[in-house]
């Protein structure tokens, strides 16, 4: 932590912050600089119950500048190697490009198992499917439940996908973790820190989502609540944030692709129907993040987007997926990967 | 729900969107225009099973414009007279600007204690004060739970105060609702539907934040997730959103304040202490939410700011607490209120 | 400059940055932390041929922190006593609150003569109007030039109201200062980095308006690019900055209020009219940015804004005008100011 | 134009609504809806001296919904197939990904000729280099002014690469366009509608980047600015926009790729290195870029970073730009083009 003093801060105002980094368990190191004195306090905050910010309020102190990132567990330093995280028989996080693929909701019978049947053929190596949904209106559609899982499960019998679906309630930890091989935590609960706990806890795989205005150091604290619960499987997705362009209906932010790669050691995938929120840019930015490094893709596929019960707009047909597969392969090859 | 065709859509894909129109239940009106056709859908999305915007996938679609807003208990429409919700024996939402202090988070008798008789004594007549706490880091200080919510009843017994403390697992409701008189959700649930759906079960008045990329449109829809479960005794809080400017910890967007005014009947309060996270903004900026209309403020204090062990740089001391609380009452008269 | 080191730079990595540092003219200062090593660069970097970001390329470079703000001229610790400017005969930057009103553009004889005399029987003590117009559209009213300045100058003749204008090309500036008493720098241009050096190079006052997404750090170096070329009579608005609400046409940011008057010296008033783009919200807003501390305002206003040819929704009739002038002047009284 | 009127609009607000857009000259149509009433205003506002956003402000209106994109000449609805830009020799928007690459500032002879050979041996097709440079501070390396044009005509005479460069002042048009093949609008002058204008009417083509809170649509406004001037050829770039992300310097906006190809024929390229703002993430996001679709790169290169005098913390050195073309074509050709 480096505390900046203001120019006219006093000797006695100096004297007070040293002593309080000191009393707060920390080293203080003072710069004196042309204009300014600048105090560097040393010690690892974590776990410390004090941290330095509360020193801002101290008279002469212009402002707190932290150091250290806050993740321990998330991160390269903590762990260089990548990290391989395994939903049923497949592996997120190697050479392959994972292709997670399905409807957003499940809706009924023929809906999944058409839908599960044309992901599989094109290509997909697991399936996604809501059965509890997070949705703006209470009004909405609100997923089938349990019943929605229980068709999820009748589709992977039939195709051999895993499974990963959403959970928004603790209560339901338990029925989910049941019938399906990877939690899925929407970008809605990214800072949901009881229900990050909670899935921390259990031994099912999690797919984290950024939330909406998640900076990339938030988006991997989450994942240190999971990490440190003891699951160590989690895999991060990028999905979009909420910027002030409408042209899109959030704005897939493939550059926290290569700066996650760089921070942390855990699988990055990336959510172009979600990022984008319409059906014809979907093609053009999953090409896009398997070139800027993703660790795999989550697109939504309906066999009948416009009648879908939720996020039609941005849910690719089964023929357009199969397009987009192809594509895919090509530009994985051109990085140096497979799908 | 607006549908605006391309200026090169054929007589079969308008032909193709008024059929699905009116097969989702809505009725078509055309109008053509001088360089594209436009189609309004009419009819109450709110409880159909099928959403417009799916539309949006069809052939020579444009694009899909909403024009209902999709709250309905919320709004203005609804009841048009003010909601005036009783916490304890507190008013909010009537004439009087209601004034909600304390610390960010309860740390031990002696804090709390000290804290609560100070801001009463200044004129608070709510107290507020975190027992779990939602901190970006599983390494902070997570707050002292359920003997969090014993110190704080025991400051209630001393000082009169009714007490609002945050929730953040459904698994705590019970034991929180038996010692708060307010339950509040904080900015990083605001979109957690599941927890607003047991708080909307409950019969404790409820403070709901605005999450940090949550749209009044949005922060509506979340307000009405718990209206439509039955409670009525909601309070919204404006607290910042997040932006690029950094001079501040969030943008506190006090233009909601007037925005919520005019769209909802629901008392509408702003948190200064959160909005601008320095603690020598909170008092303008206290000034200014009056100014605009705000029912009430929720303002951080602690008896001891340099030591505290969340958000010190960001808590009054209960001297400036006590002068802001003597210029609030010169602007509440100003704009014809008190306090 | 606070230059942080990788865990795992190594020895030679390290000597690196400090020969750097050394050879770009600063000194170094090194910290050894716990993890990493931090080192400090002291010297003041403002008219230094080389930055010391660039530092951050070199190996074992975790991130490059700076210390010092770049602004001098603006700065508090510069000046710390208030700025006063003189336009006309009206004084900006003192105790008492100054209201700048008039139409978006000035659009014929009638309406800025007018809308004028309303004005200043409301009390305005400056006219706005717009003779050269910053549309979005190359086919939207772009401004009457020179003949709006002459109508302008016709409405000071007959209120006494002094005039500010914008300018937007350079080739303008000897007209525009010809006729006006304050040249006006818009939002677009708010880092046109060659205009404000041509308004610093005249001895006209300038209202410098911040732009949609400028930082007040960068807000702050726009008016040093006017103060360094001499000119000091700079008097700063805040008029909204781009966020992802859509309720409000900007997000009116309130906070730069209290953030400016403590950073700088220069006036700083307040544009509730641009900052809201709707009429409904500028009377709240307006009152709230006097309870922050504004030295001004600055309130669309239009004798019939329902023709007007720009800004109509966001204009306010002379008798709403009228009305927001008594509430303005009970909320100065209430934080010790006048108008 | 679509102007939804409130629930409780009296048949009087809803007649005078009529009678004011016929006044205009639009047709009104009348939709009767459930709830509300919606008039849809007839006819093309672009040309007509009044828009209707300001009947907002009539009594009984609740939001007015602007329903035509407000560009022309820049829409594929004007022009379907591709426009190509023609700078020297090169050719900006057919089948082959253009590189334009260069230093950020042209700062001494040995920099320039030395850049500019090592980059055209990796395979550039354009030198780029500023003379003139917008920096947030007047303290900070201005640029070299005609001494960097005639250094990078020198360049250009030893390597035959044709040249842009940024132009920030219109009394510099005629030096630079004698200079340089064509003439760069910086982000920070995206809506500085004069200067647009001005390149306009010059000969020379205009590579146009994105501001950091344009949107999409505003950007397409601010090429019709160019294009309504009689200057066709403009090539957009995206190069980051401004969101709450600090991780990247800016948030590059690859969505902004598929968005601008579909809706505007003018050619698309992408900045890397300003759109992420650190090195490491240039070869990433630019292989992305070509993914995405964009139909070139420009990417800054610089024969020694760490001593650059602007943006050395983004540049590549020669050896890493030769690695990421040598990716680069590899990504072209998957996505079947060529570099």
């Amino acid at each position: 932590m480096i505390i900046v003093m203001k120019s006219d801060a006093t000797k006695v105002d100096i004297e007070k912050v040293i002593s309080t980094v000191k009393e707060l368990g920390y080293k203080a190191h003072i710069i004196e600089g042309v204009l300014r004195t600048v105090i560097g306090a040393v010690g690892d905050e974590r776990g410390k119950p004090h941290h330095l910010e509360a020193i801002g309020i101290l008279s002469g102190v212009e402002k707190v500048v932290p150091i250290l990132q806050p993740y321990k567990l998330a991160s390269r330093e903590f762990k260089s190697e990548n990290t391989v995280v395994k939903v049923g028989n497949v592996e997120i996080g190697d050479n392959k490009v994972v292709i997670i693929a399905g409807p957003c909701s499940v809706e009924n019978e023929e809906q999944i198992i058409e839908t599960s049947k044309a992901v599989k053929e094109a290509g997909a190596t697991v399936l996604r499917g809501g059965a509890y949904k997070p949705r703006t209106s209470p009004y909405s559609f609100q997923g089938l439940g349990e019943e929605g899982l229980r068709l999820l499960a009748q589709a992977r019998k039939i195709t051999g996908l895993p499974i990963v679906t959403e959970i928004l309630d603790p209560h339901d930890l338990d029925v989910i973790a049941e019938y399906s091989d990877m939690l899925q935590i929407g970008a809605r609960n990214a800072q949901n820190y009881a229900l990050l706990r909670y899935v921390g806890r259990s031994n099912k795989p999690v797919l984290l989502k950024r939330g909406m205005s998640t900076t990339i150091n938030e988006f991997l604290m989450a994942a240190e609540y999971i990490l440190s619960e003891g699951n160590h499987n989690v895999v991060l997705c990028e999905r979009g944030i909420r910027t002030f362009e409408t042209a899109t209906r959030n704005t897939f932010d493939l550059n926290a692709i290569p700066v996650l790669k760089e921070k942390t050691h855990l699988p990055v995938i990336a959510d172009p129907s979600h990022g984008t929120g319409y059906w014809q840019y979907v093609t053009p930015m999953a090409l896009a993040a398997i070139a800027a490094g993703a660790d795999g893709l989550m697109i939504e596929v309906h066999y009948k987007p416009e009648i879908a019960q939720s996020d039609g707009g941005q849910s690719l047909k089964p023929s357009k997926f199969t397009a987009l597969m192809e594509r895919a392969k090509l530009v994985a090859k051109a990085v140096g990967r497979e799908i």
